[in-house]
């Protein structure tokens, strides 16, 4: 399962930027040495046979050594970029949860994994969305390129104004909706197999390392 | 062992970038729908017990259906880019290989597989050293950035005019040897594990696809 899933990544790298993976039992991330990945993340999701039944703050309980941890990077490290570049985010200056949808658009399966793609989107001023895409390409680690911008129908997403995750977003007439690949797609894959047991972070709670974004900018 | 080499690659994606895994017996790959790995190379080099025993132009004989493949991305697509861009390869003008050198800095284990990074060099201008790591920059499929530019014996390299594989080029005093990671570090790499059966291609005869250059470059 862990061969498929590390597989299913590699054939995803836009929703499943893979920035390490732990081996059966492995605790410390190279990427934060000196960390716990067992407690040092700010919150945790417990799955059994595919459901949600606890939200922990850490899981040192709940450890078995055949578990495999996938690290993958999340589009917040571009946000930086987007906003130094001078291109407001406005889930940022509302503080609110970025929108999230599940699109039409297939990932490629492998092995139990399988399922649609899920998206992040921001609205971007029309005069800003080239550089927006340039932007973000250089974070291939982070999500990437947008997937997707313009017509949300064209990707299956029916009304912006009801995400699936996150919050909404006002979109207005000089803007575009702006779709990259989400980091909820593997979770919410790997959900749908309905493993035995399965650990992920909660949505907003993220491993924070002191990697810099630049780390992950490939140019 | 699959499990593991897909491991070692993705922690060592300059040496092995890959683009593609093909799961146990699967042949055609869908870089090149239609194509079968089996007898689409133009030369393969068959392994036993870490031994090169033979070279064949197609191992269809020598199928096994637990055979798992995996497709890395090759320099030679940054090549083009390069010459594009006005720099000049002098192994493409002479008509040799690439020179290829096994270095000290080390890759990251994983599983079974360890060892030191093998890389190519290409003597470079000195006023197009920049250019070279910004064109390669796009390229993290084909190998991406230099991992090291200038002095040699920094990462182990004793004589430029002696590698270990391919051929040597004159590096004239105008010009900086530049290197990338090589593809020939994961063969090596598990050359030294001496798996029961293994099966590669042959130096200098890849697997060749319709896909486009382009298509490899994140921006």
């Amino acid at each position: 399962m862990a061969f498929d899933f590390l597989l299913f990544c590699q054939r995803n790298p836009k929703p499943c930027p893979l920035l390490e993976v732990l081996e059966a039992g492995k605790t410390e991330p190279s990427l934060a040495p000196g960390s716990d990945i067992r407690s040092d993340l700010p919150r945790y999701r417990i799955y059994r046979e595919g459901e949600w039944t606890e939200e922990v703050t850490n899981i040192r309980d709940h450890w078995q050594d055949n578990l495999v941890t996938f690290l993958l990077g999340c589009s917040f490290t571009f946000e930086q970029a987007l906003l130094e570049s001078g291109i407001s985010l406005r889930h940022v200056s509302e503080g609110s949860n970025v929108s999230m949808y599940v699109t039409n658009i297939p990932t490629n399966a492998a092995g139990a994994f399988s399922g649609p793609m899920v998206v992040s989107m921001r609205p971007i001023h029309m005069d800003q969305v080239v550089r927006a895409v340039q932007v973000t390409s250089r974070f291939p680690g982070a999500h990437g390129a947008p997937i997707h911008l313009g017509d949300p129908a064209a990707i299956g997403i029916k009304n912006l104004g009801k995400p699936d995750f996150g919050d909404p977003v006002e979109i207005r007439n000089d803007e575009v909706p702006v779709f990259w690949a989400c980091g909820v797609t593997p979770q919410a894959v790997a959900q749908t197999c309905r493993p035995p047991f399965m650990v992920t972070h909660s949505p907003g709670h993220m491993f924070i390392t002191d990697a810099r974004d630049a780390d992950l900018a490939v140019i």
